[in-house]
């Protein structure tokens, strides 16, 4: 079984994979977690290409680049670990490429969906658990955390680019009903632990 | 004007384009001349990626990173070029990925074309001059070259996949006539260049 996490800034996904972790430890089940571009030597190497040229690189470039590191991921981590029969759970996938880059950002959507058909090969999550957050509450819980100083470039777009991710996401959503679990996450800390624990244990039961 | 040379090993490319830049400089005419993944600081990191994880990496990644270096290329190189009257000489270019990864690598030429058009946005050359050669002919001009035990892994890949590039590379000749010039390469380098500088100014005359 395959389950990402995904959400716009603030979304309190972190705090969320945590405790989900911390569950899985619990009971025992054997998984994976991991995040893109994705721990092997290669992708790592991509990962360093992409923070140090960020700035000079053009949109186009930098979803080849994290697309290419995304093959690697997916054949090298993700694919055998399922294979093995364990559970991979994984900090953001190809959805967060659709909603930031082409919901909200320059690329053409269907450029991006065209090209992670290529890269990841049909390997996609069973469950997606979506943390919908509005750019105004968002804000305000990465405040309270203090975390205001640290926003980095994604994170200082503002208010309309925000929306544009939560609109992708929520689009996303509707068009992969059986996939997705859209969640408050205004809710607290624990009552959202619990509806993604219910959903997962409801999925695992049905054997999927 | 674009101008680009392509064929497989052995077909006399480089010397082609040595005397074609002589002709070029001896008539004053203003151009760039060019290799993938194409001198820009972000490209040359991608280059040193792609030599020193070769082996490691699977073609989809390997397409991937030639295809981010490639945009970086056309946006900051080729289109300047262009847009500043230059004429553009390429050694090499996306008919090379089409030829070795899609005709007779393990990719889908569907995939590498959707993929191509999306990093090169409509920038292809007038051009294309395709020196055809055996996978026979090639090998004997390359050990007569003495190049033999040079050979790299793509060069030393065998009959069965040079005779699918060539074959590649005819049906591109074939499906975009205007563009190809398909010339012998089993005749003398005067000769070729003769042909190819006569072309050239033809189309120049032509006004494309």
């Amino acid at each position: 079984m395959f389950v990402t996490f995904e959400g716009g800034e603030g979304c309190g996904k972190s705090t969320q994979i945590r405790l989900f972790e911390r569950y899985l430890k619990e009971n025992n089940i054997d998984f994976i977690l991991s995040r893109e571009p994705g721990g092997t030597p290669l992708s790592e190497k991509i990962r360093a290409l992409l923070l140090e040229s960020k700035s000079e690189m053009s949109a186009k470039t930098e979803f080849l680049l994290f697309s290419s590191a995304r093959v690697e991921h997916v054949e090298n981590v993700i694919k055998p670990a399922l294979d093995e029969g364990k559970l991979v759970v994984l900090d953001r996938f190809y959805h967060s490429s659709y909603a930031y880059q082409g919901y909200a950002g320059s690329l053409d959507l269907k450029d991006i969906e065209k090209i992670t058909e290529f890269a990841i090969s049909d390997c996609k999550p069973d469950l997606v658990f979506l943390l919908d957050i509005s750019y105004e509450d968002g804000m305000a819980r990465k405040s309270r955390d203090e975390k205001l100083k640290n926003l980095d470039r994604i994170e200082s777009k503002g208010k309309a680019y925000h929306d544009a991710v939560r609109r992708g996401y929520l689009t996303l959503a509707e068009r992969e009903k059986e996939r997705f679990v859209v969640i408050d996450a205004t809710k607290s800390a624990e009552e959202i632990s619990k509806i993604i624990i219910s959903e997962f244990e409801k999925r695992l039961r049905k054997g999927n």
